[in-house]
C-alpha cells in the first residue's frame, strides 16, 4: 500500500492512493500515520480503497509520516559519492542528523537561507521505522521497517563543511528535507536495494543512480544503528545519495532561487519543489 | 518559578515546586509542559503553589520539558575544556545532535551500552527554547527562553571519537541525556554566565566550574542557532561543558556499572544517576 498525508502543514490527514492515483481518506480507520500505528499498517490491508472517501482536488502533500523523533542519516553511503566528495568510503556507517524542523512535503519549496551560496541537492531512500528496534540483528532488520520513501536531503555545503566542525549544520535548515510522496509498505515496494533513482534541476538530469551501489543495505543499517540507540515508529533513517550532487561538479553548481529541483526513486514516486530565498 | 515533571516514563504529569521544596501538581492549569504552553509560563505566576494539590511521597521525575524536537548541543564551549580534549576553541560555535530519544529523567540510571568501554560525564547547562527563534538578534535572543536547567551530556567516547566521523553516535544512546530536575524560568535564574556546576562520580569532584568561562554564551547561541534554523518551543540547547570529564583525565576514566554520578548547578537543582550495564 502507499500511505500519505495530505492537507495544510501541521493538521495533515491520512490517506492512501487507490488503484488509480487517487487520494482516499483514511482518518476514518486511524488518528495519523504516526507512532505505534505504524506497526500495524498491515492490519489496514483488508480495506477496500473504494469504500473510503475520495479526496476531491489537488491538495497539499505533508511529510508521509508524522511525529519524526530522528531524522538519522548515513554520510558516503554510496561509493561513487564518496569519491566525488573527495572523501573515503568509511569502514562502517557514518552517522549523522538532520533536525526534525527540517521535514516538509514532497513539493514544499526549498528554502535557500539568508546568505547562502551552496545549497545543494541529494536524492535518498528513506527507511521509516515501524516497530521499536534495539540490538536487532541484521536478519531481524527488516521487520521493524514500516515503509520507504523518497528524501530530498538538502544540504547547505558550506554550513555543513566550512562553518566548523560536524555536519548537522548544514543539513537542519528548514524545509531541507522533503519527505514523500508516499510511504510505500515493504510488501508492495520492490527490493530495496535495487530501486532506480533520478534527480533533476530544471530538467536536467543531475543524479541517475540506483540502490544497488549502496555500501551499507537497509537491514545492515537498521541493526547497526540499533546497537547505539533504540529506533522507534517514525523515526527515519535517510541512506545517502549517488554521484551527483552540486558540490561534486567542475565547477561546482549550487540552486538559487527560481530553481525547480525532481527527483524520483522506482515505486516510490516522485518530489518537485521551487526554489525560494528565505525572507 | 521552578517546574516540573513527575510520575511515570511516558506518562508525566505537570508540576511546580513550592517554597518548601515540595512538588505541586499542576494539572488542573495545564496539560504538560511542553510545546506553546512554554512561552507562557509567566501567566502562571499568578498561582498560589499553595492552592495545587501537594504531591505525597517521592514520585519519579521525568524530564523537566516534554515533547523536545531538537536536542542540540554545542561543542568545545569551555576553552578548558577543549584543551583537555586536545582540540582548538572553535572560531564560532560547533554544534551537534543528541537523539531526543537520549532524553530522560534527572535521576534516571546512566545506561552504559553493551561493549561499552568509554561512558563519560558531562555536566551541561540546558536552555528550553519557549517561543519560535528564527533570525533572532542577540539582543533579542533571551527572549525566545522559556528556562535553564541542568543537563547530563552523557557521551561514549569511542563511538563518538573512533568509530567513523561525527559525534552523535557516541551521544545519541538511550538514557545519555539526563535533563532537570527543573525548569527554572529566567527570572528566578541567575544570570545564565555566572552559575557554579559541579559534578561528582562515587563522591570524588571530576568537574568543578562556571558558566563564566563558556565561550559562546546563551544569548549569542540562541541567535547564532536561529540564523540555521527555526528553534521551537521545547527545543533544547545544551550548552557545553567544563573541564573534568573522563576522558581529559590521565589515565583516562570511564564509568561502569555500580558507579553513582551526582552533578548540579546552581540554582537549578541537581541529578543523581546509577550506572548500569545493559542488558
Amino acid at each position: 500500500m502507499k500511505f500519505l498525508r495530505y492537507g495544510p502543514q501541521g493538521s495533515e490527514k491520512p490517506g492512501l492512493l487507490d488503484d488509480d492515483g487517487a487520494i482516499r481518506d483514511l482518518s476514518g480507520h486511524l488518528g495519523d500515520l504516526r507512532g505505534d500505528v505504524l506497526a500495524s499498517l498491515g492490519d489496514l490491508a483488508g480495506i477496500d480503497p473504494a469504500s473510503l472517501p475520495l479526496v476531491e482536488g489537488t491538495p497539499r502533500l505533508g511529510p508521509c509520516v508524522g511525529d519524526t523523533g530522528k531524522f538519522m542519516c548515513i554520510g558516503l553511503n554510496y561509493a561513487d559519492h564518496a569519491a566525488e566528495s573527495g572523501m573515503a568510503v568509511p569502514s562502517e556507517p557514518v552517522l549523522f542528523m538532520k533536525a526534525t524542523s527540517a521535514i516538509c512535503g514532497p513539493n514544499d519549496p526549498i528554502i535557500i537561507p539568508r546568505g547562502s551560496e551552496k545549497t545543494d541537492w541529494e536524492v535518498e531512500l528513506g527507511v521509516v521505522i515501524g516497530k521499536p528496534a534495539k540490538y536487532v540483528d541484521e536478519a531481524d532488520a527488516l521487520s521493524h521497517v514500516a515503509g520507504y520513501c523518497v528524501i530530498n536531503d538538502v544540504s547547505e555545503r558550506a554550513y555543513q563543511i566550512e562553518r566548523q566542525g560536524q555536519w548537522t549544520k548544514g543539513k537542519s535548515c528548514d524545509n531541507f528535507g522533503q519527505t514523500g510522496p508516499w510511504l510505500v509498505t515493504p510488501d508492495e515496494a520492490s527490493d530495496p536495494q535495487d530501486l532506480g533513482m533520478w534527480l533533476t534541476v530544471n530538467g536536467e538530469t543531475m543524479q541517475d543512480g540506483s540502490t544497488t551501489t549502496m555500501v551499507y543495505g537497509v537491514a545492515h543499517l537498521v541493526s547497526y544503528l540499533s546497537q547505539f540507540m533504540t529506533l522507534h515508529p517514525g523515526d527515519i533513517i535517510s541512506t545517502g545519495t549517488p554521484p551527483g550532487v552540486g558540490m561534486g561538479l567542475k565547477p561546482q553548481r549550487y540552486l538559487k532561487a527560481g530553481d525547480v529541483v525532481e527527483l524520483g526513486i522506482q515505486g516510490l514516486g516522485q518530489q518537485r519543489q521551487e526554489c525560494i530565498a528565505d525572507g
